[in-house]
């Protein structure tokens, strides 16, 4: 095995896996009621049936405690408009500042979840149950079953279709915030026949058109 | 607790998590000596120390029996150039099609792994060995060591800074890959002075405003 592959560097093993989700995690203390917000990028989906989802918290975050007691967390999906609150609850601790007051945040009852709130405004709440949590070493993988979805209301057309592209949804990449953008392809369109290509990506065409002579939404 | 919630829509529990890191996953059957790749967006960092990263797969996969017996992979990033790519390798199977030779795809060595190669040209090669797999249901949970990580030269700076956000990542987001846009903050950007944050966000203004002026790369 070569010791170096041209056209690369090498540098120490690290978690360069890129671009993440990054997401609000909201839950409530069900001893003193005290609801808190946490934001994590170490999450992701880890099965469709049932749904399930990652999250990998320090065991010292004060949020961390709460879903471990409470065995619920309402996973909140963040937009540009809460880029800024989502960082803020990613470098504060609940145990100093009231994360909700603090931000203007409201709560919302989450179904499936009996104490843990989801945040008002954000474009979707996951309801979800703690089914396992597993030391790693730095961080403890809490598995979760998702079960409660709720998606709103500005996010579906007349007819029922939802349109998660148009929440202006953010991802986390090495460090930075960063706006997930232009629609390249849906699932299988290297395989589409090229008409079907035409009609599924056009909606999208007409997006980018709108921007590209500004007078698309920032 | 309300049945539903003002401004909300329920829909049936599903995997609505967005958006969503999606890789190409490289691997190699130590006894056919034949590389495979398989596209995954149940993804995701578990752990820092040590890094650690979960990649979740439904076990007819054929890429699973050969991570699983080689007890290697390499996980490696995508960009917008190689979208197609990564979908293909979504939907069609290594049982079928030899996909690095149809998609005219070349392997490279990666440290760490002994049998596992890297996909030539992807940003970033992650490799990985694999330390538990737990069946959750539909897919079953890989967790794997980060063993080595490589990183495109010409995504370093002269003064040997890394620059992700210039790879042109891409994501996955309800079905739909999506290109990794404009940069709106760093970890920690809420709380930090307005001299630091001027300085750190000088360099992604630029970008975009050469974006504006149709003089950046697409």
């Amino acid at each position: 095995m070569k010791q170096t592959t041209e056209g690369y560097r090498r540098i120490e093993p690290t978690t360069l896996m890129a671009p993440l989700p990054v997401v609000m995690v909201s839950c409530r203390d069900p001893e003193s009621g005290r609801a808190n917000i946490v934001t994590a990028a170490w999450s992701g989906i880890v099965n469709t049936h049932p749904p399930m989802l990652s999250l990998s918290l320090k065991p010292e975050r004060y949020s961390y405690g709460i879903i471990r007691a409470s065995g619920e967390m309402v996973v909140n999906l963040v937009d540009r408009r809460h880029a800024r609150a989502c960082d803020f609850c990613g470098v504060r601790s609940g145990r100093d500042v009231d994360k909700f007051q603090t931000l203007g945040l409201e709560t919302v009852d989450v179904e499936g979840c009996s104490v843990a709130p989801g945040i008002a405004g954000m474009p979707v709440h996951l309801g979800c149950s703690v089914e396992e949590i597993r030391p790693l070493g730095s961080h403890d993988l809490i598995l979760a079953q998702i079960r409660s979805v709720s998606v709103r209301e500005d996010l579906f057309d007349g007819d029922g279709s939802m349109h998660l592209e148009r929440a202006g949804l953010i991802c986390y990449s090495h460090g930075l915030y960063q706006q997930v953008g232009d629609v390249l392809g849906f699932f299988g369109y290297s395989v589409a026949r090229p008409e079907v290509y035409r009609e599924r990506m056009q909606p999208f065409q007409g997006e980018r058109d709108r921007k590209a002579s500004g007078r698309g939404r920032k």
